[in-house]
């Protein structure tokens, strides 16, 4: 389905050697697969700036369960946005402590918006939004 | 166990008009709670800085899950780290596209260093770590 | 001009103390001020969101000057764009590499465009863009 | 002094081909020029992860110039630096409001350190650090 393709670049030998260097002690198996990364990084980027292309996202929140209402709260949220969430895990960090993490698809735009209203929940203590790709258009 | 504090604020009452519509829109419920949202977020980030401090960081991998020995290899690293993970989630994006969630806490090195390891991992299409807190400290 | 306004923020004490030991480490004069850099913060990375609002970019390049053209290229990208720059500073960091920092004032999407076409200058090592704003709205 | 080394990357058709399209319109000249801006990226960000390694950062604040005392202020911090300053340029933004973009070079920590006093100095409305390199390790 997909046909691999193959280029050359040419770049600076000290420049080629700090990178090899770089990417071994990261674990990388070759320097293919580390350009690859660099390149699919760089366009996972551009499609967040892109209002109608499908993004996904994993949002990170932290919060102490005892605080009123505060999971109803959150499960309200989500259920308004049914058809862009993905999946929930919810993992208890201490007695007080758990960290609740979903994983929602849909525009740029649409992602931040559910991201902010659920970080701005009242007992949410710390949220967190990442920025990643539904793989489709990115092999 | 927790005992509230009350102090008063300064602010140019045209940088509170300002404070005071953004947040609206995003649906805090009063300005307290957007202050006390951005006192953590900065103190979170600063946990980050501490070499000792434990923090917790969302790791997101979207992978193809056709790619040979993928799964196994994500599994592996992650045996590697069994202390560090939390929880690993699994959805389903498309035929051929996943995205795996791992929850991990320990030192701020420990976290990205796990973190390096498994979005370097070959078939790894787009990683993301996002750095949040054990909530242990941030009430 | 301007009017100060004085409201009050309840905050979990063990919080307020945590936040107290960190901003006077970092030198900040007192809490309100601390916070309201963080509002202010807050409020500028907003502005960046709105496609109409006049923001100011700091876009620094780190090049060697003895590539090939690459000043007369910097310059004419500049001129391309007079009613945007509004200050241009060199600094030389050694006898091959030139720190060059331009001043950009417009919309976000227009800061951002000048600031991907100077950093994909051939000769440019590297290049940055920080997100700022007029003042003019940030009291 | 440097000599050019070529070297071949194996890349899925469709990624070079979304590559290629992306790099276009931002401007790049060829492909190697992208993927050497993106491979020096990401050394300067290792760059910043290391104790000792010298690296340059670009400080801009943005301030009223009005406010009492701000601009002895800037000037005394900067002056208990000044091994560390390479240059200071201020521009006018209106009556009110300057920016000053200061470019200082040391270790990750210390540049960050000058960066968090003159950001948290009273009357600077917003500051932010881009964080960048000499160049010398960079080629």
């Amino acid at each position: 389905m997909s046909s691999l393709q193959r280029f050359g670049v040419s770049m600076d030998a000290s420049l080629v050697g700090a990178f090899d260097e770089q990417i071994q002690q990261v674990g990388y198996a070759n320097r293919s697969e580390a350009i690859r990364d660099l390149v699919r990084d760089y366009l996972v980027r551009q499609q967040w700036q892109v209002p109608d292309a499908t993004v996904v996202g994993t949002i990170t929140l932290v919060y102490d369960h005892h605080t009123a209402d505060i999971e109803h709260h959150l499960t309200h949220i989500q259920h308004e946005h049914t058809a862009n969430i993905c999946s929930n895990t919810h993992v208890h960090l201490d007695q007080h402590n758990c960290i609740e993490v979903i994983v929602v698809r849909g525009s740029g735009a649409t992602v931040k918006a559910i991201a902010e209203q659920l970080i701005a929940s009242r007992g949410v203590k710390h949220g967190q939004l990442a920025c990643t790709t539904t793989g489709a258009e990115i092999v």
